[in-house]
């Protein structure tokens, strides 16, 4: 049944307050109701905010807090575009949720007064919606991420509709243009629905959009073929738009519901046609005509402040006060400056409210994950280096057994483009599937329209999903080859950007950290090639809010477990965890390996002098490549030089590098003191770029004594150990450049540098030859000063 | 006229050519032409390489060169899918363009075996079409970008085809996605055309593909609604398959043709509906059906080596051996091992060959742009500070006038996300427009069909386009907020690996230089908040091979200028350059800043003590905002404390402060301990993260003693100085700093310092009252300590 005239006559006023709330946010700081003609002095000294999108932002929220009384529905709304952050903040006032969060803004004119005062101003809000706005789990200052959000909040919630609003603009970007294949991957039955509102309002900052320009027939071709049944409700008479809105909403929510229904009804759960709405308006629709002459709704100059109002024109102040006025304030907030009750019942109580949605503030709905002891799934290691295995898979059955512990709780997913199985992962699969709503085939393998996994050959869909997900207060991770995560900086930078500022608001709870396994990593592209070698992601991520991120390298099997147990247990940081996926050699048990983890740094005593003796060289590993060549050097350099005292340190917190000042990880320096020495030369083999470490430990007493070795831009296809060669982290170069840096290292130093300079070419040599690297490389294993090898 | 049954049989022989040449490659390394029946010693030690793209690439690379021969065509092949790249190095060793460029790789037997050998082998080539590869401008280890290559390369060449081979996994990424709308930007009078060739085969590594998947109706909706006319080219029998693809490839053919003619004939350049093949054909075609009882043709197993042929089984081998003689080798080559002459035919020659298509070098087809003399759009400063400027608009007057003196050449574009008006560069508009062949409505501005700025809300697509442009021997720049240049972190370092890979081959010229100009910087997003302050670019950059990469943070607009002018001359570098778009005090005249600039970091003496004396103290600074902040800060310790000896070093080539051991640009250590001292405290205010500082300057003597102010990820809205107080980069703080480190700053240092305390309270004071900063900052101006200022 349509709805009555009258609703829709409600709908209109509720549109116009929150309109007029938006201009206010952005123009005032005094005489909110305006009981008095404007002066130069109500206005804010500075005029910041985006009014393009709002109207239509406005208009839809409205709606949608129509269609939720209606139908009784459970929406969270994703606000897509960017900037015009107060059309979400002046519904969520409207909706009493603000003055709930913010009690000092309250429903009355001082509230106003100070919810129009904060806006983009020095110690207010910002102009997107923010974390500080509550309702909204997506900020949008970087645009493109919107939809992805929406299908990650809507894994595993199947009474949740998120209704995702998409700017013409967003829409540009690659990661919104693919992000429209999430309905493949959207189980009708376990999962909730995706609603996309494809707004068109013509213009960017200062260009048409493209999906505004082309033909009606090909935006509609576009978004068949992205797999939707869209619905256009287009034009700018009000009246005409309510109504066009609020029948293709009814029509809409039916069809979800009806496909919804059907799946469940019938265990269907094949991919049904998800219907979305192209809402087609005007750009600052209800705004200034023209401004100064020149025309402002309907064009690019609507997108900022139509009218910059300087003092001295007193028509300005005029014309902003009839833009203003036309929404009829005085029909729409009573004498106290509360919104009269007749409009406020339009929209929902409760959490039913789009701005009190549970969803939205996802920590409160977190529920801890059941992980099972990591100590079961640990390699038995009876000597250091005895046996091999491939870390990320032996990781791969503790992850099994932690979806197969969630399964119930249907809260834990793991997202990859399509590198699930090449990084080793492959134990998960004996208890899950890869979710997947097309049409399978009879070879395919491990698909299925539910399972904990999701895979599509986008890092960005996988950043996005995984961040709704976890936003609306479940766990998960994503595993991607180490080189391509770079694709998502900066997604994970606004990420971490989000963290760092719900972390500040009490109101907010925590969310459950974002974990990366990042497997196939630059020491193993060998095969690859040097487009696949890059280990720059943690750099990136280190210049991150110290409080919100973690980088971890484990350098075998069992620190891989300890450190993923904590990884997945932590809440509100980005971990960054680097394994290798290659059989390996294996170093700590599992209580060793707990024990060191725990540390985060320490010496390993088996590869080292005594505890009682100064050492007379350092040698420093991070990850689990470095680590085996730095022991290979040691036991070159015990089995040539038995007199040296070498102490090994291995780092698996790389945080514990910095300063505690700078870190909270961080060693404090007496006890980096004590590790390093304050004199002795230090080489230290590292994972990374070797800037990195310098970076972390400049202040460090015996900074002067650090010499790094690490990836320098060199690679290609060639042999694993060739690739340590090029970047001379391998065995040879650590013990060259040890003895380089002793300060007597007698004839057997000569001779061992000699020594090390003839394997240098003979490996050159073999390698070309034979393809292979040198049989003594292959077969290398750790043996103690007791054990010499033959070299 | 379609083509003969015969030409169709050559057709088909050269493909099993190909193909023999691919898996040969794969595999191995002696007995090239299966003169004799295989033995384990024939092949690789390690079996390396991609089989499921190959035989569709060959297939669509052969019939490409029937067409070209046949229309007479200038085609560029673009192959997206990524490795298979031994498909392009068979065919472009079949042309003989590959024995060109390699002589040693040879037309006969034993050229194959080097041929075979090379392939995924240490000191050999990589397994994409790698910068090694002849007519590649594309590596593809990185799927997305094949697209926005293409368009890229196709802009400014109207006699060009772009055959752009997209796999069906890169069409799931986010920028490949978006990169279709390239087709809104092409010139059918003046561009030439780009030929989409979608290739399903239907997996990916682990996965199907989506869009194999969808239904043939979504498919074909999907890609009309991007703008195209689909032709689809279905199937697996062979024979078949030549006639469809060969009718195809003319009919399109023919469409370009019709569609270029009738546009340049009519001067109509209205965007025309270019067509695009849809290939699908199974995954590994004409590989072995089934490995090991298990499917392996038209399956993902196909993906990697089909057979991993191991010595000990016979039946492998065998399997092996009745797979390459199923492309019967014997009637490809000759007993020479020469591919016989009359299948040799069918490929063009000379500069027709794909292989040898001049665009794939296009430093060899590079022209020096015309640039005017930068120092004629200097602005005049007659003192230090004594005029105000906005610096990037006053490059855009001489980006102006290169855009109009190399318009008749038609080789220089810039490319921006709908920010080149935000960044302020509107006198470009003065002589040119955004290119756009969409509609355009009454109150748009600064469109038209042809123009030299390119427009779309993707940076991906803008970096995709440059290189492409770039690539194929023009000149271009990319303006961006800086904050969202993170979104392009993976394709930039994509693009150093291409130049330092591309510098060691000397058969490949150098390109013109990829030139960033990032405005709306980290200090100047007060208005626009957290999301769009992020300076940590530079350090992605910086970690890149250190001869492709170069920094430049001039501190006015003059310098900009100088820095811009020696940017656009520049080869082969990747140059950031970091600028201000607000009025801001200008320090030095055209000719001081020439000279600043060429020596890259320098003693400012009029903001210094004597040369003569030694100072007590260095205020350094790097970027605008911070070198006003230093000088604001030198200015009050002057006025404070008279006796004291400050020198400011101002740096604009970030580079120069790393190690010449390092970088080519460093200072060496001498000059960097004469302008730094060895011994005297250095505060550093610096643009970016402050880490970076450290990293680049750890080696220097005087280290111990640097302070580094930069940013600190602490931001929101704001007002522009307050951003430099919430990071303690602002002139208060950096006074503070300093006379902390001031070993005797007595009892005025005492009071200023106390002083410096009040001036932030009443800084925080102040904004949280009045919304913007104290009239003292807004009203700041330089004074020299004849002039001291009232504080």
């Amino acid at each position: 049944m349509p709805c009555t005239p009258q609703v829709l006559a409600t709908v209109d006023a509720y549109w116009r307050a929150a309109n007029y709330l938006s201009v206010g946010q952005m123009y005032l700081r005094d005489n909110p109701l305006l009981r008095r003609p404007l002066r130069p002095t109500d206005l804010k000294p500075t005029l910041l905010g985006h009014w393009g999108t709002v109207p239509g932002q406005t208009f839809i929220y409205t709606h949608l807090n129509r269609a939720i009384v209606a139908h009784d529905l459970d929406v969270l709304y994703v606000s897509g575009p960017g900037h015009g952050g107060q059309a979400m903040v002046a519904c969520a006032y409207l909706e009493g949720t603000y003055s709930e969060v913010y009690p000092a803004i309250g429903q009355d004119e001082e509230g106003l007064r100070r919810l129009f005062t904060q806006y983009s101003y020095p110690g207010g809000i910002p102009s997107h919606v923010s974390p500080e706005c509550p309702g909204s789990i997506h900020e949008g200052g970087e645009l493109g991420y919107s939809l992805s959000h929406s299908f990650g909040a809507a894994f595993d919630n199947p009474d949740l509709i998120v209704a995702c609003v998409i700017g013409d603009g967003e829409a540009e970007t690659g990661p919104l243009a693919t992000s429209w294949h999430g309905n493949k991957f959207l189980n009708p039955i376990t999962d909730g629905a995706v609603l996309p509102i494809l707004h068109l309002n013509g213009y960017k900052i200062a260009n048409p959009t493209l999906l505004a320009r082309i033909s009606e027939q090909e935006l509609h071709d576009l978004l068949r073929g992205y797999g939707y049944m869209p619905y256009f409700v287009e034009g700018h008479d009000p009246d005409t738009m309510h109504r066009k809105m609020a029948d293709t909403l009814d029509l809409v929510i039916h069809q979800i519901r009806d496909v919804q229904q059907y799946a469940r009804a019938h265990n269907d759960p094949s991919r049904p046609p998800w219907p979305m709405i192209v809402l087609r308006t005007p750009k600052g629709w209800t705004g200034p005509v023209t401004v100064d002459g020149k025309p402002s709704t309907g064009s690019f100059r609507a997108h900022q402040v139509p009218i910059q109002v300087e003092p001295a024109r007193y028509d300005q102040l005029e014309h902003l006060e009839g833009w203003l006025r036309s929404y009829r304030p005085q029909d729409l907030f009573d004498r106290s400056g509360r919104l009269r009750p007749e409009l406020a019942e339009l929209a929902p109580t409760g959490t039913r409210r789009m701005s009190a949605n549970p969803h939205a503030n996802g920590g409160r709905l977190l529920k801890p994950l059941r992980i099972p002891d990591y100590r079961e799934y640990g390699v038995a290691v009876p000597t250091p280096g005895g046996v091999r295995a491939a870390d990320t898979h032996v990781l791969g059955a503790f992850l099994r057994d932690i979806v197969r512990e969630n399964e119930a709780a249907r809260n834990f997913r793991i997202f990859a483009p399509d590198e699930l199985l090449s990084n080793r992962l492959s134990p998960v699969f004996e208890v899950t599937e890869r979710q997947w709503m097309l049409r399978r085939e009879m070879h395919d393998e491990h698909l299925a329209p539910d399972g904990r996994v999701v895979e599509m050959l986008s890092e960005h869909q996988c950043q996005g999903w995984l961040e709704g997900y976890l936003l609306t207060g479940r766990h998960g991770l994503f595993t991607s080859y180490e080189a391509f995560i770079h694709i998502v900086d900066s997604m994970v930078s606004q990420h971490a950007k989000w963290l760092k500022v719900t972390a500040e608001l009490i109101w907010r709870a925590p969310i459950a950290s974002l974990n990366y396994l990042l497997a196939s990593h630059v020491w193993q592209q060998a095969h690859n090639g040097f487009t696949h070698q890059d280990p720059g992601f943690i750099d990136h991520v280190v210049n991150k809010k110290a409080s919100v991120v973690r980088v971890y390298l484990p350098p075998d099997a069992n620190c891989l477990l300890s450190v993923w147990d904590h990884c997945q247990r932590s809440m509100h940081y980005i971990n960054v965890v680097v394994a290798g996926k290659y059989q390996a050699p294996q170093w700590l048990t599992i209580d060793q390996a707990a024990d060191h983890c725990a540390r985060g740094i320490g010496v390993w005593p088996w590869a080292s002098c005594s505890p009682d003796v100064e050492p007379d060289l350092i040698m420093a590993c991070c990850g689990d490549v470095p680590t085996r060549e730095t022991l290979a050097a040691v036991s070159i350099l015990r089995t040539a030089l038995p007199e040296l005292k070498v102490r090994v340190i291995n780092v698996v917190d790389l945080m514990k590098l910095q300063s505690p000042s700078v870190h909270p990880h961080g060693l404090p320096d007496d006890v980096f003191d004590d590790l390093f020495t304050t004199d002795k030369p230090i080489i230290f083999a590292f994972h990374g770029y070797p800037f990195l470490i310098h970076r972390l430990c400049y202040r460090r007493t015996n900074h002067a004594n650090l010499h790094v070795h690490g990836y320098r831009e060199e690679g290609t296809i060639t042999t694993p150990f060739d690739m340590t060669v090029l970047n001379e982290i391998d065995r040879f170069h650590l013990v060259r450049n040890a003895l380089k840096r002793l300060p007597d290292r007698g004839e057997a130093g000569d001779e061992l540098d000699l020594h090390m300079t003839e394997k240098l070419i003979q490996h050159r040599r073999h390698i070309r030859t034979h393809g292979v690297d040198m049989p003594e490389i292959r077969n290398w294993s750790w043996t103690s000063v007791a054990q010499p090898t033959t070299l």
